[in-house]
């Protein structure tokens, strides 16, 4: 049988696994914060109607340019966006990969903030940019005085900044995206995947484009629209960044059929964000339940919290399983991050916590 | 406004034009070599019920290993192959930038024979893999004895091989392969996108996958399936091989309704290759009326035609447009390329060049 060392693989590759967050089937899936509420049915027979006329001309080549989804995309993040400034692909890892491939690569340097999406120095692997790490405030947080220091010490090329943070959930200021950005002379990407379940007076990075064209905002339809398994991430900064994006993209990325998937559920967006409304009530719900419980649970603007003072995270999460819940263990010291569900998922994961959690022993 | 100086672009792309065959459209359109027919009208039923069941979950990741897609796509190669040896992605394009991800990069080389699809080298700078440029045998034949020479030459660590090559429509022989294999360490990608266009009685390099790990036979179901608009691309290799591409692959990177849709043709693979078959005689009935009208064609194992004996191109290419025709000027001296078309459309293109090659001039 033949292994790897048969095989001319990339140096930096070896001893390497491939990305894996379990897909187990169980009852209850809380673990890679999936929007856990189907597509409604009237957005579901809207999307088809779509496909079905997608499908009419699938025999072509889809736009290569995305027109109409780069306009429905505009119009839905608001902030006077033109078309010029959006751009999409198979999930924001594409749409950040090619970022890494236009502004990284070999010779620069990613600067990230652990504990962070685990995605991002993959990014830099496949392109051969190196990585380095910087250090966070107290709880995660991230100040515009720490983001410099952290900046002039490592002197990167790319910066990443989830704001809200994966996996911690924390948000992070627009005074530290904009000192970031001041600070250098490379790229800024501040990664907004879970930005519609930001407080509604929370102001996205989105802000911060005009004037500031090393600067990108990096959304997905994964979370708000229900939509992980349909692979829509999106970006949005200057026209000429996104001419930049054209040079390393693979010609026609974007099917017809994801195309057309997502402008129809882009004309519901009104109705899928009222779900991003019930969500956070679940999620809100879920953390005063944990701290009831006497667990710590960090502030969040997404759609999962992280929580810790777990005496035993795998212990926890076992039981969990085994109970038919399945949340992620992201090897924080203590702690451990659950997805806000429907409501019901929601009883089922406190049940599970109520008696997993000795009485007293908190 | 903000120009490519002002941002930090990786140095090797300053300069570079995105790929930019042009979206026209025109009555006749036989330029990138699609597949006319549309979908037949139960093959897109079949497809739709698909997409929409796979849309009740697109809440949740799609499969990231795709178990399903992978088993049909054995079935339908056939040779023997197991799940384990197939990999697909959006594309041909991104499964072959996964191959160059794993085994190419820095400090690494690709060999490929021009006149060959122009996106090898694409692969090459998105990865910063090295180019060099093998020479061919006459009438863009590529011979054991030649392939060999080239790579004991240029010693490359990457070796792509168009077999059937696009844009000639030329064969290449098994013996080229198995020849190329031996003559170096590193990774051959046979691409076969055009595989089922092929005579029936010629072998496919799947014939060659056992006992070779370093070979990958690369396939798309943008051709013979008439799926161009579904982005479907995937390769045969030793399973070792695809656990290589499992390191740098996105995870998710195929949707699910990718992997739905792509289910629902390859159920209905007998009647989409009958399609083939009417594309195979629209194209030797192209190949007789251009060789009547005095041109030179080369021998075709593909749905397109490189016609030469053109005194000037661009105003040959120029006077099919004027007349609702687009065909593809690659910039191969005295030559064109034109796409097999439906019946209907190979009339339209064999009048328009009647038109347009003066009596008695040939």
């Amino acid at each position: 049988m033949t292994s790897f060392a048969d095989l001319p693989l990339r140096a930096d590759l070896v001893g390497r696994s491939p990305y894996g967050a379990p897909q187990l089937h169980v009852p209850v899936t809380l673990n890679v914060n999936e929007n856990t509420h189907p597509v409604p049915d009237e957005v579901r027979a809207d999307i088809l109607r779509r496909v079905g006329a997608a499908l009419d001309e699938v025999n072509r080549y889809p736009d290569r340019e995305f027109t109409a989804l780069r306009e429905a995309l505009a119009r839905y993040l608001g902030h006077d966006l033109s078309p010029a400034q959006l751009w999409a692909a198979n999930g924001s890892n594409e749409v950040l990969q090619q970022v890494f491939q236009a502004f990284g690569g070999p010779g620069r340097t990613l600067l990230t903030f652990p504990p962070t999406y685990s995605m991002y120095p993959n990014y830099a692997l496949t392109t051969g940019t190196a990585v380095v790490e910087g250090r966070r405030d107290d709880d995660f947080r991230l100040s515009p005085e720490t983001v410099v220091a952290e900046i002039e010490r490592t002197r990167p090329d790319l910066v990443v900044l989830a704001a809200p943070n994966n996996p911690t959930g924390t948000p992070v200021g627009l005074d530290a995206v904009r000192a970031a950005y001041d600070a250098f002379e490379g790229v800024l990407v501040v990664d907004e995947a879970y930005g519609e379940f930001m407080p509604a007076d929370a102001p996205s990075a989105l802000t911060l484009l005009p004037g500031r064209p090393r600067l990108a905002v990096s959304r997905t339809m994964s979370k708000a629209f229900a939509f992980a398994g349909a692979r829509l991430g999106y970006l949005a900064a200057d026209p000429a960044f996104i001419d930049a994006l054209r040079l390393v993209r693979l010609p026609y990325h974007l099917s017809s059929l994801t195309q057309a998937a997502a402008l129809g559920a882009l004309d519901h967006a009104p109705l899928m964000l009222r779900m991003v409304d019930e969500i956070r009530t679940q999620r809100d719900r879920t953390a005063a339940g944990l701290e009831a419980l006497g667990y710590r649970v960090w502030p969040s603007w997404t759609n999962f919290l992280l929580f810790g003072g777990v005496e035993d995270p795998r212990a926890l999460w076992q039981g969990l399983l085994d109970r038919g819940v399945l949340i992620r263990d992201l090897a924080i010291p203590g702690a451990l991050r659950v997805s806000a569900g429907t409501a019901e998922e929601t009883d089922l994961f406190l049940d599970a916590m109520t008696s997993l959690t000795p009485v007293g022993a908190r």
